[in-house]
């Protein structure tokens, strides 16, 4: 076995004894050391992804507040091969948080201080484990924002949306969270603490090191400060809800919108007639017709109201010339608000009507959506499921839910749903896409790496992963076999 | 010695022998290899970092046309432990195509096709040999274009660019060149040829390697194909020349710009007064005057007038309540050009006036700017030398310029020009900085890399450097000892 391929397996890992357990506890404090205590360390069995399946209880829960902490902890693994799996709010949808290998689950909690915020410089400086949603709270006061806009934005931590280089629904204009990072404190695996970047944006001082560790799920270090740069937060926010009688029609527009309208919407959401209906029917809002085959709901933002009338009356006016049946415009904060819910409780929505359910994360060139859609419906026709899409179509990511109708037998929907993915992910390979825009790999999608990613790619990779972490204890069992 | 700290002397790399001069032509055909001709050669001995010591023979210039044939050399190069250099235009500023240990030098100037316009996709893919400034000129007929921006726009590569992370006057409102790059064919330096990326414009799948790449100053690999993102051309451009009695006004100035203006420019440029002063005499144009002590050059864009005249006017009366001697507005083309110019000679008029000179990349936090400069003028009284200053001040990105009063001995240069060098980087990383914006350490900036960097990071750059390069033979003698 060459020195990339190898891996460690269960019977390499060791587990905690009752004398580690003392020791953790000298380290972050007795309370904070959870062990032999099923209710209280059951919660951080699993993330987002449901199903007994993806879920494995750790050892013990360590909560640590400092990156010396985290330091001390990291060196002990190694000494005594212990799996550690970094952890924010669990909100991941890829299993990136479940501590696959047992050992220590580390949770970043109690980091949740933010640390400054520089508005000269317009940086903020966290610690990993601020819901993100607070950090825009707290800016909102200073006229500033950070940009990256998860969907879960209620309940994740910054943490986790670094370390899985989260989208979101604004990232047509503003880009995905890596576009804000400018510096990193981070506890190597070996147990070292680095500091990369800061508040200067431009550095070429050797490697990205930063874009390297965005979007690494947990498996090259553990972000103990994250620094953010931030930009003048938008006066005026307009959205557009426009209805469409087919979904060709309605994604043929995107690309249109911002080439020919040479206009860069912040967000172009899309959702079809099942994901709307479904999420209308959650909320017990009415905002579809029988007419109804897809929806766009397009917001802009900006400091200039008259720029921003006119730019929405041309997005209105090419929606129009392209056979929209309705064009709403949501100009005040409660109707954006309401238009929003339904966009964000689609999933909700699916769930309430489709419990048995795998959600999926295609992402494909943003041109190449009318093309792709109607063949997800051919897929589910031909293996007679739901899949329901929705998503970020302004960047080309659509969630797309591989749905169990209630009438199919448990033992069919056993035999076909890994069928559908993979032919999902080949058509969307096949379009020079690819199978994770956002949501990442974590274990729930290993097995498909190789279809996504070239042999020498997939080497580079684990070599990377090996020069970080040599006895390859931290989050093991994510990325790669 | 540790894998890690290893590294090839002379004494392990081999020369080329007549008889692999022979293969190398079989794989690119004769007329594209160079051998024993120093006329031909010696133009490929160095970049745009003057000086003989600065300056090194390869063994013989190749000039591949295919990803293939790259391949091919760099199986051969593992082979036989020649080392390789890859070359786009030269036109560095830190050695960074310079074969400081003979060998190949691997001139990609044959793969200078543009591919594909992309206009639905709003993506480019193009070959590393194109002329940056070509790739615009195209782009401007289809209303799109690429927003890296280096300063020598007129002669550099797209492929040298995105192997050193180029800046340039637009960095301020459109981010670096790395911002752009969504995909890359890459031969790594064992001879696979990988794609990463591609038109999709987000993917989570795996570690972020085109981020690696980007700035790697090719020491991981070499680009066959590189897709850039697009932006709608902006239709119009307004330039503000600022005039100021000190620098420490102007430069407060620009982070507030930003701040309580709500306005991203698209350039802060900064001028000192001897820089000013040295451009303009080099151009034989008259835009000083006693009173100056700096200048701002402002650049908005947008593709809406009434706001461009908005933004200004903002920004006019910014600089004006903070003490501006003059606002000059140029909105037309032939004033614009006639502005940047000045901007855009200040190096060849700081050479004309001092020949003797060693040009920096200095960069820290924005804010910090005001306190940097008196320090820099500080060290520069200390030493007897003339440090002029000019640069992205958008970015905290500033060119002080350590030149030789043309009375001072040679020798006396010699001696205290590390000196100088020393102190401008203890200066700037004492604020958070560090020792290169956008230039790249090369081998000029070589012996600092330890100042500016923590031991257990620079050991994680060199494992990547070893994972993708386990023979060390691509452009060895950069970026690490």
């Amino acid at each position: 076995m060459t020195a990339e391929e190898r891996e460690l397996s269960d019977g390499e890992y060791k587990k905690l004894t009752p004398e580690l357990i003392d020791v953790l506890r000298n380290i972050v404090g007795a309370k904070y050391v959870l062990y032999d205590d099923f209710e209280k360390v059951e919660p951080y069995s699993h993330d987002e992804v449901v199903g007994e399946k993806w879920a494995h209880m750790p050892d013990a829960v360590v909560k640590p507040r400092t990156a010396e902490e985290i330091a001390a902890i990291m060196r002990l693994a190694n000494r005594e091969k212990i799996p550690v799996t970094p952890r924010g709010a669990g909100s991941g949808l890829s299993g990136g948080a479940v501590p696959v290998h047992g050992g220590i689950l580390l949770s970043l909690e109690r980091m949740d201080q933010i640390l400054e915020i520089d508005r000269a410089n317009m940086v903020a400086v966290v610690e990993p484990g601020v819901i993100t949603n607070n950090i825009n709270t707290t800016l909102a006061e200073e006229g500033l924002f950070f940009a990256g806009y998860p969907m879960s934005v209620e309940s994740c931590f910054i943490g986790g949306n670094v370390a899985e280089n989260a989208g979101g629904g604004r990232a047509v204009k503003y880009g995905v969270t890596g576009r804000y990072i400018i510096g990193l404190e981070v506890v190597t695996p070996e147990g070292d603490i680095i500091h990369l970047g800061g508040k200067r944006v431009k550095d070429v001082v050797g490697y990205d090191l930063i874009h390297l560790m965005v979007g690494s799920e947990g498996t090259l270090g553990i972000f103990t400060k994250i620094f953010i740069k931030l930009l003048p937060l938008p006066v005026k926010k307009v959205n557009l809800l426009v209805l469409f009688k087919d979904i060709s029609t309605a994604v043929a527009l995107v690309p249109k919108i911002m080439t020919y309208g040479k206009i860069i919407p912040t967000a172009v959401e899309f959702m079809d007639r099942t994901a709307v209906e479904l999420a209308c029917k959650y909320l017990n809002e009415h905002l579809y017709s029988q007419e109804v085959g897809a929806m766009l709901l397009i917001e802009l933002d900006g400091s200039d109201e008259e720029q921003l009338v006119r730019e929405y009356e041309v997005i209105g006016e090419m929606c129009q010339s392209a056979g929209a049946i309705e064009v709403f415009v949501a100009d005040n904060y409660t109707t954006q608000e309401r238009v929003w819910a339904v966009r964000r409780n689609v999933p909700e929505g699916i769930q309430a009507a489709f419990p048995v359910k795998a959600s999926e994360d295609l992402v494909v060139p943003i041109a190449s959506l009318p093309e792709l859609l109607p063949k997800i419906a051919e897929i589910a026709a031909k293996f007679d499921v739901v899949i329901p899409c929705f998503g970020h179509a302004g960047d080309g990511n659509i969630h797309s839910t591989i749905a169990k109708r209630p009438e199919m037998p448990a033992e069919k929907w056993e035999k076909i749903e890994e069928q559908v993915r993979n032919e999902l992910y080949q058509l969307v390979l096949s379009y020079g896409g690819t199978i994770s825009g956002e949501h990442g790999i974590g274990h729930k999608r290993i097995k498909y790496m190789q279809k996504a990613l070239e042999p020498a790619t997939i080497t580079l990779m684990k070599r990377i992963k090996q020069a970080f972490d040599p006895n390859l204890i931290l989050n093991p069992g994510k990325l790669f076999k």
